[in-house]
């Protein structure tokens, strides 16, 4: 039996590189990049118009000047204009280029415009303004977006800027989620009064999908053979291999028994929290990864949310995410030496501190409270008392911002 | 030119219901959950074995019997055995239906078991230990997950536990997101050094998958016809329109007026608000929603996240999220008697407080920034000097946990 930190770190050690591939942009989102971005130019590309209104000399500002002849009107997109003269003005747009030949934008707020002439209501007209310069925000070249992070909205707004129509995003491992057990019937059935219908290997699926992973599924019976035979097949065709149920001390538990037999390297089995203690987790060659979770519903979700997930996150090269902490908003005792997973509920007080309600309740078993738990509290197993007020760290099971 | 209190009450009463639809549950994951789930059966649905061992009549330990015969192994989904004597006992599997004849199981870790008879190691039995008791989680009838919230995984397969295979959800509204401006050019063009490529609509676009919404695209010229005949089409076909640009002072900022031309009645026009001042909202009849957002990337964005995102998020009739604070990293001063919306990294210390740190920056022009910014801290617009320590609401772009 290995501690807590010990199996993060074993599972951690078996961080696999799923390669590279190419999408559209629009394709990307929510995968990882596996490339920097560049601007093909400068941004912003020109000296950005950032008000509507009239550009100018600011030497005829400087000299005085305070009536400009319109002598052209240049829109977003257009054309520079060329002024001429010092008393000559451009009525120009937000987003324009400003043109060569002008250096200075006062917006219609500063302005009286009639026949024509535009007169400067205000003294307080400074060189350059109202400008979004050249290159301000980056210079032509300069990295946008770093590789290794997830394609977000506005990451995918900024490869349409810079004209990057093809992403390198980094590839998704074939993955396949198989439950286990004779007590298990397909979800459209009415299960017999002592079977129930299949529910984890579809939760498994749908978390999965945050990477845009969708995996197969595979059900496996009470059988030895069947259940050797399927698992060679998928050792072969998966580079990942989940698992739920037929790892405990049962008699039909011959999971671990059948993967060692395929030559699975066992990396460890069991480890010392709850729920999830039966947790077996181990690697076939190079290749492929197998978790083999406790078929618990609730064992399961956390099982996938602390090890198999930041796993995931880990493969396709994201970086670690910051730990995260939450106050006990209430007392818990836990008396057995194992690290505690507590089913909780988060929220932020006004001071903007994050506190976490653990669910009274039946333990591992309660399923029914997965639909409101937002995260788990990690409780280490040194302590049997927990107070409130104290911060643990806590891994969340869903968005809460 | 409303505060951003009052655009936001004005779009909150502005909130629309897109009807019902049904859906094969798997693919449902996302979406707003219109129904009520209720079991079909009490949860767990049988007196449920919860350790691996054996299963014995407690009259037999409470007379001090300590070695039982097995008279049979009754795995997951088996049907029920039967015990007829004291001294008999069951082999029995985690997850098992507890027959009738028996109440108390002993774990394989209390018995030691040769020649098919157990013996049990423990004193330390009670009757009823080691089940999950039929009903313990919810009776039968009972709701197992509540209409107007997010389908998410652990919601997945728990309609998939109670055979719930066809989920009613809340309908998408249709919504088609333009950009506006002469100065843009498709994302695989070159564009001209006064040009610049299309990327908010892709951007709008992107954010609006969040709830699985697939909007369309649009781009119009600085053509005040063709504005108007393409958005008196859009008003028919589509109940959100999101537009980006043409709202500001310009000469061909034409926006607001086409859309008045058209009887989509302007419920504001600015906002007291920085960046996005030029915000116009308004709707058409009972039908359509018009969000004109300023074109600049990052007014769009944050226009977005501030009003059209929860208009979206209550018309989808989910509850209102709690409000979020962070605690500000760095002083800002920030003079217009605008409320603020600045871009910030989120963090958590190891208290569990939330901390943002502003961007140093190029205010609302800075696209660049909206990479790595994961909320924006809303400043209101009474003070001018915004202190370390002092806690604001946030509005998150990106999930940080």
């Amino acid at each position: 039996m290995v501690t807590v930190q010990e199996a993060e770190a074993i599972i951690r050690a078996q961080t696999r590189d799923f390669g590279i591939e190419e999408l559209p942009f629009e394709q990307a989102l929510r995968r990882v990049l596996a490339e920097d971005l560049k601007t093909d130019r400068d941004l912003p590309p020109f000296n950005r118009v950032a008000m509507d209104g009239i550009a100018v000399k600011y030497e005829a500002i400087a000299q005085g000047t305070q009536r400009f002849k319109i002598v052209g009107t240049q829109a977003a997109g257009g054309a520079p204009l060329e002024v001429q003269q010092l008393q000559d003005c451009i009525e120009i747009m937000t987003g324009a280029a400003l043109p060569p030949s002008v250096d200075t934008v006062i917006r219609y707020e500063d302005l009286e415009i009639q026949n024509g002439i535009a007169t400067v209501l205000t003294e307080n007209v400074h060189a350059g303004q109202n400008l979004h310069r050249q290159g301000q925000d980056k210079k032509q070249g300069e990295v946008v977006v770093a590789a290794a992070q997830v394609v977000t909205p506005a990451v995918v707004s900024m490869a349409a800027a810079v004209g990057e129509t093809q992403l390198r995003v980094k590839k998704l491992p074939k993955v396949v989620v198989i439950s286990t057990g004779d007590e298990l019937v397909d979800v459209e059935q009415t299960p017999l009064p002592y079977q129930i219908r299949r529910s984890n290997s579809y939760m498994v699926k749908a978390a999965l999908q945050q990477f845009q992973i969708k995996a197969d599924m595979l059900h496996l019976p009470d059988d030895i053979a069947a259940t050797r035979e399927e698992l060679r097949q998928c050792l072969q065709q998966y580079e990942v291999v989940i698992l739920s149920g037929g790892i405990s001390a049962g008699k039909f538990d011959f999971v671990p028994q059948v993967l060692e037999e395929l030559v699975v390297q066992k990396r460890f089995h069991k480890v010392q929290q709850k729920p999830g203690k039966p947790f077996w987790f181990g690697t076939y060659g190079q290749q492929t990864v197998v978790f083999a979770l406790p078929g618990n519903p609730v064992s399961t979700f956390l099982c996938l949310h602390r090890y198999c997930l930041p796993w995931l996150h880990a493969s396709l090269g994201l970086p670690e995410k910051p730990k995260l902490f939450a106050s006990l908003a209430q007392d818990i005792s836990f008396k057995p030496q194992l690290c505690y997973f507590v089913q909780v509920q988060l929220h932020f007080n006004e001071q903007g501190q994050l506190l976490a309600t653990p669910f009274e309740g039946n333990g591992s078993g309660d399923f029914a409270n997965l639909i409101e738990a937002d995260a788990f509290l990690e409780l280490p197993p040194e302590q049997s008392e927990y107070n409130k007020g104290e911060v643990y760290r806590v891994w969340p099971m869903k968005s809460l911002l």
